[in-house]
């Protein structure tokens, strides 16, 4: 594998580098950590890849990889949102599978033309869309496709963050804030789109219209930091999205609950290893990760026993872990893919267009 | 205390009873408590109050209570919401205070006709928003106004229940579906006026406008079961309000977050006991009800020391010492009147109307 | 109902007000409040007891009370565990059934003579073991006796506290370190004593022996702060027993766990509306107060439905509902009595002597 | 790094493995993972280690291995207890550091003679006392250490399990319950001492004497499952110590809670992500993993910012990561080495044996 972003300061290059590994099915020897090529060299150094493979440019990367028998067979882009399109269009044209960091792109035109080039290039290509990697979301997502809610008639998603609340700084910030690195969206774009995902993932269902108001709360800033989207599923299914990255104290509150007519549900990412399950009955029972009452998905998913507590690391691992199955040729038909990510960009775009113009209920076409 | 309303299956009359009495300053001896004189002797029964003075109507009632040195001093309205003006109107008129079960009223236009009865008595008028009654509620409005979360900028209440999930039976769910009985709003009117009133109360701004979005989960249902509402307030804060009858598994699940430039607060009504504050650097500070960390509102309102945990009734009883204190001619500001009815009813008006409208952003007036 | 203690500055007086006119089958109006006349006047004063009847000696009490159609028909005695043997041999002496606090008496022969008295009297008697009148402490008795879990093999039984972690000081916690007051135990007579009843009450197991360990650990206290209590019962399921005053943050942690070979259970006072239940497949269920989960003894001590939270004083008006019943002749089995105090008594008693001793196990004998 | 033991159904093979390589610092290459060459080859499938060096004997593998110019340069010891001291011995003979799972062995004799070759070698030697490395566990460490709590005075830790309340089944349950493989101690020596060193290792302070009752719940089992071990330290604070793996529904309950004269600490293995404080006022203060609340201990073996789960793995992972330090000749003074492997030893013998003779209180001597 190699690493297109990540340098220092970077918060999820790291994170690719724990969860790619993690199984021991891949391994990062190779990156364009940096436009700088010091800072590039730094960060080899962190991730103990070999400086030579530390490389400034993706054409020198994918020159010198290519001569190289124990040569990168795939890359993982995790740098801003506008190196997104450059670096996988690149990547596909050396013939290399793609791993990329959500959202998909930073426009929507140039989703459009990403989703041209994977389509004609035939190579596997995921997006991490982390949370849909957490067992207890693949169990929530059996648990719904079982019929275990009956007809699910809402869904709450929130992903209150508070991180953002005042004028950003440092690299984390800087470039989420810029419309330049980050794309359309802010707040919608960093975690609303994880919100928009997870609620398809678990439902099974596909938003088909929304209405949306997304606020600036930090003066000065210039996209979106405070999200409220209204959704209605293809079944008529009511939803509603909140995302928000001014709300002092949340850290990362990802929070679901979908109810139907026989049953509800309810996850939360801070304490991923439960699952609230809830009757017409008032009855409620706790699933717990790494226990027997995990289905196929689930249990495939986990590491440990009941007790053990796996994280966000884990999570992200079992999207590696598909990723690793598919590059082998074997099925893993819940790693988000090409088709996530245009409906993650095709979200995005039409919550920031409508909620500009006032439009009110507009339909999400991809 | 006379009470109007309250026969036998209800649940809010015996609430009252509880809550009226809980202090010894008020005393349930006289009522109307059903149309049915059979039933009304019943209830008499079971809240122990002398048959003689279980009333077939209002007007035998206050004919009656007037003779008696011990006659009632004021009543509490129990009933459907249908009832409250009525019932309002003929208590006015005998000349006595009126405690009463909110929304204010079925309609806008039995609001308008009540305010005037109100204004123009100049006597005692409460309305039990019960949550605004909670010692950690009064606490958190005593943080907010004492500039704890610094501005309030973004305000997340959400009412969920789920009770209301399958078609409604048995006497509680029957008149709450009902437009002869309920008026204007299902949910909206029943909870969400509630979660409207809470947000006000504790963040001490006024909502200026809303784009709400209520819907009929249930076929069959005239009234809306599901509701969201967008909102902004006069101080320029977002706010975003949830609530649903209709989410299986959820029992009275009011949860309230306030977010400022400075902090942050969260509360929930199943958890009553406790008041999260955050701070920007990331602190969480648990404040316990009945500890000595509590303000003098906060604390004159609980009777038992932390760890011993207090309730809905003791809450539903604060706003009883209140109306007292306002009986007996002193100051009680927290206890929500007229005003507060009327704000809710406009809520309440405005959401349906907006909403059936399709309305989007409209101003919210008073 | 007459009160014997209770005065200015006390906690549990007003609590057994409270909690005995709930339900509005008793009625506070008399009371020996303290043995300072102008503080039992003050006391009657906050009670809105009628200033004639606040007396300054039981004996004064009884007389007149005797003199009265409406005079009381028993005592609640609420004062410091000293008082409690002479205010029950009164009370009996008068022909008036008790209500008292725990512990029974403050030493062994006093509960000893007081159980002569009872039995010889013939009236009902009751102890306010306050926590076995939740009514998720009744469903989890009711679901053991079901065989829920099995064979009961293990017992938890915690109550932290940390009030007195330092010097005491003020009224509530003066006596309770004054042998002279509080008698033969500190803690271990004050909480210890609720969680040994409570063990005993949910699991319907009784202890036979015990190896105590009881230290005191703020300096120059004269009776036991912290306390462990390992236990056997009848049926040989082993037991540990934890009360401490001294841990600092805790404020009232009784929390009570059972094992058994077929399911686990376990309850909080502090969240008390809730109880869970395990199964031995590892599934968790959350059993909800005021749900149609409940069993008929749980259900017929709620009075609000799910999601409204019941607590410490409706736990408690359930003893006095009980006793109630008990004066109307009719059975109320569950409500504490004689033999439950005497219990008691013999657990402090035996603790006390047995860790001064240092003589490991020991045999709990009735 | 070279694994010993870790063969087909092990559970803590595959986490020494994950935790090792976490960092990038060790990498797995060889193994003695099952006494039976077929399924040690089996292993080194699932490990993806070359299958030559998947050796059926510690001395091929020691042999084989020092020809090598990329042979290992440590073993991991993961094999049930009755291996460690034959596996140590071998690898210190062979001049490797040895990083061996708790505890140390299966008899005191065996700790002895071991004790004496790591002495005699002078090597880097760790025990994995996983919960150690919780950053939070670390944290927790470092406030006791600043006065955060005043002088600790009681100390409270649990290690609630139910797995094994049936008979055991499955590779994991067999040797668990076998003296002959597990050594002195069934729960105690496979949980308990995890608490005991857990309470050491937070507090700073050291057991001095102990009482202890172990117990067999389960019929027929040869060893300990349920125990209860009073402390004492070398501060004069009191302890209990509850460990057991009949608690039916528990998982892997480990908690621990510190209450000091000025404070309280309060810290759940199952949400390892929060720390909880207490005042004496009452104040509770919640400590996120990821924050800036956190020490340097602690913020050094973070890997995700607030809000992004760690748990067992990254934990365990803490641990390889002060080992890598130590074989690098880094001082890395919280990883528990030599001295708490033995100190845990005599735990588990002093409190087997004073159990059996129902001895009372005992000195615990190393």
């Amino acid at each position: 594998m190699g690493m297109i972003g990540g340098g220092p300061g970077a918060f999820i290059g790291p994170v690719h580098r724990y969860a790619a590994e993690m199984d021991r099915e891949i391994e990062l020897v190779a990156g364009v950590f940096s436009s700088d090529a010091a800072r590039g060299k730094a960060a080899a150094d962190v991730y103990r890849v070999d400086p030579e493979r530390a490389y400034p440019t993706l054409e020198a990367m994918f020159a010198a990889e290519r001569e190289r028998a124990d040569g990168i067979d795939f890359v993982a882009i995790v740098s801003p949102n506008h190196h997104h399109l450059p670096a996988a269009r690149a990547a596909l044209a050396a013939g290399l599978p793609v791993m990329t960091d959500k959202p998909l792109t930073a426009t929507l035109d140039e989703a459009d033309e990403l989703a041209g080039l994977v389509r004609a290039a035939g190579l596997p290509f995921g997006v991490t869309y982390t949370y849909s990697g957490y067992p207890l979301v693949r169990e929530a997502r059996a648990r719904v496709a079982s019929g275990a809610l009956g007809t699910v008639r809402k869904i709450v998603v929130e992903y209150p963050q508070g991180w953002l609340a005042t004028e950003a700084t440092g690299k984390q910030a800087e470039w989420r804030v810029d419309p330049a690195r980050a794309g359309l969206g802010g707040c919608i774009g960093d975690i609303g789109v994880h919100a928009f995902h997870l609620a398809e993932f678990i439902s099974g269902l596909k938003v088909v219209s929304l209405l949306a108001d997304l606020g600036t709360v930090v003066p000065g800033r210039a996209l979106d930091d405070d999200c409220t989207v209204l959704l209605r599923f293809d079944n008529g299914a009511r939803g509603v999205l909140l995302a928000s990255q001014i709300e002092v104290g949340e850290r990362n509150g990802l929070r679901i609950r979908l109810y139907g007519d026989r049953g509800g549900l309810a996850w939360r990412q801070e304490t991923p290893n439960m699952l609230e399950l809830t009757k017409l009955d008032g009855r409620t029972e706790i699933v717990h990760a790494g226990s027997g009452q995990l289905g196929p998905d689930a249990l495939a998913r986990t590491r440990t026993p009941a007790g053990h507590p796996e994280g966000y690391l884990e999570a992200f691992a079992n999207l590696y872990r598909d990723f690793a199955a598919q590059l082998r040729g074997e099925p893993a038909p819940l790693l988000p893919g090409l088709d996530d990510g245009l409906r993650g960009m095709a979200f995005i775009a039409t919550a920031v267009s409508a909620s500009r113009a006032g439009a009110g209920w507009v339909p999400l076409t991809v």
